[in-house]
């Protein structure tokens, strides 16, 4: 019997720079790459939406859509995936059907193909219309299932969730595990009960991040169970806080009852490209290697540091400890989010808070929206008395309605709001980009004309660095001032370099 | 039905920091770890030879019998592990049986327990008479297969030469995989026929590294085939050339059949202790996260590094393609030896030479002595050929005995070598150290008395190294001789901190 086919999406032209280097990476340095991705033989090429959208107009001056349309003219071949926020598509709040309908509509336009549509909640309410939305353009809809752990969540609860989305007319479901807790034995019982349940056909796509270093061996047991596709990235830029390597997960395969079919000189292609370029971003990277902490603390890494900026900013580091024991209470009084962006940050903040003030002396803004259901509807009942005092505080009824049953139609507005830009272009695709981000487009507009810039290290810097690193004592980079004293007399002396 | 127990042995005192810093972690950097990784539940603890008995007196002026006889008073709850190189015990050559004999007899009373004897060619021979030597003083003899694939290799090939280490009388086989070439299948294989034709009870150890991002798969398929015992390092000396990590072992089996038993404080507290360390050595680190070429190129990357600096040497590195397709060829003619410590060496400086002179015009002396039999049998035939080149070149008739047939009994020779040493203290252990290494031997027993030196840096120096780093200008640490002018007036001028 032949091995069975397993689909691998790989994820280095979006999530893989996202998590490695800030989503920092520059168009014209991930182009090279994209002849071999295309011939590699993925199911998916992810390479679009998450944070890019927004980090192409903030820090790169690139237009997102042109990111889009250029990956599509450069990978005809491939089925191109984008990661989509639900109801937020992929910005801060939650907007109004039309929106969601145009801003898919022009996705699948511009070259989308696959829209992995996902809720930092796990609300399907938020995923419904941007699923509806993407079967309306003949899109692939992937519901997605945020992976988390906490005294509420279980096998049989995932099953059903998965069953929600089914009925929403996913074409398949990705069960998305953010930071690394999915373990073999948990992604074995859910996926083999998912297609136990709902047919040996359901496509059940994973993704798990490195961090814990456990998640190869999930991945091996998640195929053992029946996924069909899972998501990995170039080993040039895999592991840590990022993903299983690609090379490695088609290796493990060999002689067992499962091939991924990708040609493994591309793959090598797409590695030394990688290899060469990743360098240039080393600012942005950060240290870690592996983490297991998260399953003590059931913290991820991300949240964890922005805790201790908040808590060294009032000089209270020391306080960190308090800090992780409250975070789990937080959780649960709010009905226990998974912690991923924007719930991460919610309850992280207001576990700061709570430690620095007092418990719920004062309520942020955020955590006062999503006590009263401005976020949607979390797995547990939340802290009835604490929604009293977010309702109070933020002077808001709570609500039990889908949030963006609340929202006016919005459209005309939003066009509006656009035309009055420097550097706007008339289109759609800018109307949503100033929608996405109103505090970012106008200026992005204004400087569109220059073209992209790529913040990375040039080849020249690097090489400097490395000369400096070494330790010659010559390499002085910029004017220095010293006192100097010369037989006696002192002066002050600026010393720079010659050239 | 309970979980099956899996034991495992902890290589952070060894293994780890040989393969991540060059065995340069000094004794006072890890007694601070010693009382919970005692307690935290280890089958074993492996914190003796491989390179650390070298390392200890060429660069940190410390008698490795101190170090065992240290580690046996910190840790009188754990079977302490060694791995030893067969009839090479832990030098370059093969020593006369009664050498062998009082090496293990003194590692014994000095604190050995676990002893993993491994020959680089898989000769059964070359081990026969150090785990003899091990059963007589009561230690645990681990026969040692060493992974490697080639064509003649295969799954039946390691199932009889488990049979063979059986029939010597060892307690145990490990399954040895340096280069991190082992995959989950095979691994199966391996383990499965060892239990099926030898019995269930025959415990199996697997090691391996993770190089290559695979192997935390093969030890899941291992445990699955049976395998009692895997090696893994605490997380924060983990991954890259080094293992998989210990607490992430833990937590992947979480749910299954199977349990470490481990004690996760004891490991966090581990972890800790190596996280504070590790920055010291950070100059002794390769950058090497992740490399799959060796399942295309079959070389280890150490291997690699040594061949491009030989090349380099000559000016020649524009050749390194043309050495990687030589290897293999050279690998053939010598029988297919496994690629580690010496094989990888002799094999890789012949290539080297085949490239740079034509095949075979040089042949080494120790490429002579492998073709000629004086390291021992491999597992395919030798080129006759080459034997012929290699007797006319070394003057010597090859040979199809046991090496160390041939050597005369040699212990009074190096007692006598030893006494005329400033700094001999007349102990068995001091006679065996200059045996294993005669070039050292002499300064450090010169220089023992000036106590162990920390090769790593201080605190401070770390401190300083951030500073610089941050780019601060001031951050001056040597003085620096300028030429200056000011006011049209030139000065040679030296600049120095102020502190």
């Amino acid at each position: 019997m032949s091995p069975r086919k397993i689909g691998v999406t790989e994820v280095a032209l979006r999530d893989a720079h996202q998590s490695l280097m800030a989503t920092r990476m520059a168009m014209e340095d991930m182009v090279g790459a994209c002849e071999d991705i295309d011939n590699a033989g993925f199911w998916s090429v992810e390479c679009w939406g998450g944070a890019t959208f927004d980090a192409c107009i903030r820090f790169l001056n690139e237009d997102p859509w042109e990111r889009l349309r250029t990956f599509r003219k450069l990978m005809p071949n491939s089925q191109l995936q984008m990661l989509l926020r639900g109801q937020n598509l992929l910005g801060y709040r939650h907007y109004e059907d039309m929106v969601v309908d145009k801003f898919v509509e022009k996705s699948k336009e511009n070259g989308m193909d696959i829209f992995r549509v996902f809720d930092a909640l796990n609300d399907p309410r938020n995923l419904e219309h941007a699923m509806k939305a993407v079967k309306k353009v003949n899109g692939h809809a992937q519901g997605t299932i945020c992976y988390t752990t906490s005294p509420l969540h279980d096998v049989d609860g995932y099953i059903k969730q998965a069953g929600r989305l089914l009925d929403m007319g996913a074409d398949s479901i990705a069960l998305k595990d953010m930071a690394a807790l999915l373990k073999p034995q948990p992604a074995f019982d859910i996926i083999r009960g998912i297609k136990e349940t709902y047919g040996e056909d359901t496509q059940i796509n994973v993704h798990a991040h490195s961090t814990t270093g456990v998640t190869m061996v999930t991945l091996q047991k998640a195929i053992e169970a029946g996924a069909d596709v899972v998501d990995t990235a170039i080993s040039s830029m895999s592991l840590g806080p990022g993903h299983n390597p690609t090379e490695a997960l088609v290796e493990m395969l060999e002689g067992t009852d499962y091939d991924t079919g990708l040609d493994m000189d591309r793959l090598l292609n797409i590695r030394d490209h990688f290899k060469a370029v990743r360098p240039k971003y080393a600012e942005f990277e950060s240290k870690t290697l592996i983490n297991t902490n998260i399953f003590q603390s059931q913290i991820p890494g991300g949240m964890l540091s922005n805790m201790e900026g908040q808590l060294r900013a009032q000089g209270a580091e020391d306080r960190m400890e308090e800090v992780m024991l409250e975070v789990p209470l937080v959780r649960k009084d709010a009905g226990y989010p998974p912690l991923v962006t924007p719930s991460s940050q919610i309850v992280g903040t207001q576990a700061v808070f709570n430690v620095l003030m007092g418990r719920y002396k004062v309520m942020t803004a955020e955590f006062a929206d999503l006590m009263l259901g401005y976020y949607g509807e979390c797995i547990g009942e939340r802290n009835p008395e604490l929604i009293q005092i977010a309702q109070q505080q933020a002077k808001k009824e709570p609500i039990t309605v889908r949030p963006a049953d609340l929202l006016e139609p919005e459209w005309d507005d939003l066009r509006t709001q656009a035309e009055g830009l420097e550097g706007f272009d008339g289109s759609d695709e800018d109307v949503l980009t100033n929608a996405l981000f109103p505090g970012v487009a106008p200026g992005f507009f204004a400087t569109r004309h220059e073209g992209p810039k790529n913040v990375g290290k040039t080849a020249e810097q690097l090489k400097k660095e490395k000369a400096a690193a070494k330790g010659q004592a010559n390499a002085l980079r910029e004017p220095i001032t010293y006192k100097v004293t010369v037989g006696g007399r002192s002066q002050t002396v600026k010393v720079e370099p010659g050239e």
